[in-house]
């Protein structure tokens, strides 16, 4: 059943050129979660006011880098970020400034999740 | 012995206003500490060209945010990103952001920690 | 503008005898946020069939007491778990259990935090 | 040289139907770790009254999916969790319910490795 | 019900001359915590022979100071390993080298830690 | 541009042996992440008098397995700890000693990952 908020969080991931499998995995197993994703996620939060697209961008990914054991929506937020203007150099340096704070294996990790969605970019 | 690094971060810090007493509580048991704090974290990776102040602010708020246990250094950055023109509003939705990504409770306390900085500043 | 989700949150916690600061903590700084856990948190996801309140209760208190930095969060939990029925003995038991899961330490503290709210309902 | 917690643990786990690789895998380099699993996890700590098997379930799902890097972990006690009478449903509400605790790439990812299970046990 | 466990516990506790309050504060509400910790952590791990005592310390407080949300048993462990004939300037060395791995503000909070204990002993 | 500490970082990582691909993945996508760890990992903090290179791989060993989700690091450790004469009973005894700390599945991964660098090199 389709609702305001679903269908804000739609188009804000069609604006951002989502294609991230994350949503379709989850829709035989746990279809609410999808559904969640659309309105709460990206239909409340994602849309709201008082801040633009890149800079929510910025923070997303250093949030999940900061987690460490997310690669996959990692590369969807990546692939977002470069979607919406971010540019591969201002994502590493993101990535770069979180070595100070979460420390170097993780922002490391999170540059080769980074590098993967560049490669992937390059072939595609 | 000061050095280029050393005094590239301490500009860097005061061009953001830094107050925190963090670096001088390290001074009596780990004065090395402080001397890496300017030197590297802010001589070497904040001041890097290719992202802009606000925007690594924006990215150590949510990585430090995402730690959860860091209230001290969490506050420094608030303030130094208020000192640089990030608004209270920008930090509160950049904390509303982290809710998906690392849950409420997380994201609640990091908001309250900014609270506190507010009124601080409110009372000052 | 109260609606259907934020009437049954508002619902959910009342069952619960929620009586913790947080929300309103955060009415002045992100009134959106006290929103948010009436709608999402209680409304949308506390609210679902398929699994009993208790059982959620244990689901929460279990994770909140894993993140290991929230203990506001945790008393918030540990009381309405008290409140809807669950004995003192079943909480100390599961955070006993995530002895296993996330070490001493963290689960040690947890148990600190559930003593400090049986401390407080002895007092009141 | 097996003691009456090693063999409160062996029982324990056969109750649950355990045949994760966990235990095996650790035989050759740290056979004392499958002793502690056998003793203290299980037949010290699962063991105890004041908490019934699902219940203990639930708890430890939580934990292990909070921690976010343990899918291996995490499939054996979902695998457990399924033998002792917790349904797909049941598990997948409590992974569910931990989007709100912990964020939503940390429960999603819990979700895709329940979905592994499901899709492993269908096949078997 | 003492046993050969829960003894060898013990004398390795006494051996480090631990005096920290937080077994008698599980006393109360976790009796069984306390003997864990005794017969688990002190009594079978702590108590192998094949790592030395100094660096089991060190191994010890580099984990509860990555953790970031203990510091009660962080000090504990500070004050054993002082006890034991780790030098402050060791442990400061080694929560200095956490820096590279778990970040700046982790280290910085374990060295504050650090220094409170050290703080604590100079007035006593 | 070489200089004094990214020589003293090379020759740090010289004597541990250091092979791992990490630094050489870094350099197409972020060469001055390389950079900064010679310079800053290696040449600043890890060549610091006052602890011996075995006990900062105990500690260092001990960070990126508490970390739980960055094996690759953990590998490389693992590696240069056994190359300056930590023996694999002393890694996996600092491994178990974790299990109290983090609890078993984190500490259980790091054995696997360790059980893997000893397979490779009694492979080569």
């Amino acid at each position: 059943m389709p609702n305001e908020r679903f269908e804000r969080g739609m188009a804000r991931l069609a604006e951002m050129g989502h294609n991230s499998p994350i949503v379709s995995m989850l829709d035989e197993t746990a279809p609410d979660m999808a559904k969640y994703i659309y309105e709460f996620a990206f239909g409340d939060i994602h849309s709201r006011p008082g801040l633009d697209k890149k800079s929510r961008e910025l923070v997303i990914i250093s949030a999940i880098a900061s987690l460490g054991h997310a690669p996959l929506e990692l590369k969807s937020h990546v692939n977002m970020a470069l979607n919406i203007g971010l540019t591969r150099q201002e994502i590493i340096e993101a990535l770069m400034q979180l070595t100070v704070y979460v420390g170097f294996p993780t922002a490391i990790n999170a540059i080769f999740t980074a590098k993967e969605v560049f490669e992937e970019r390059d072939r595609s």
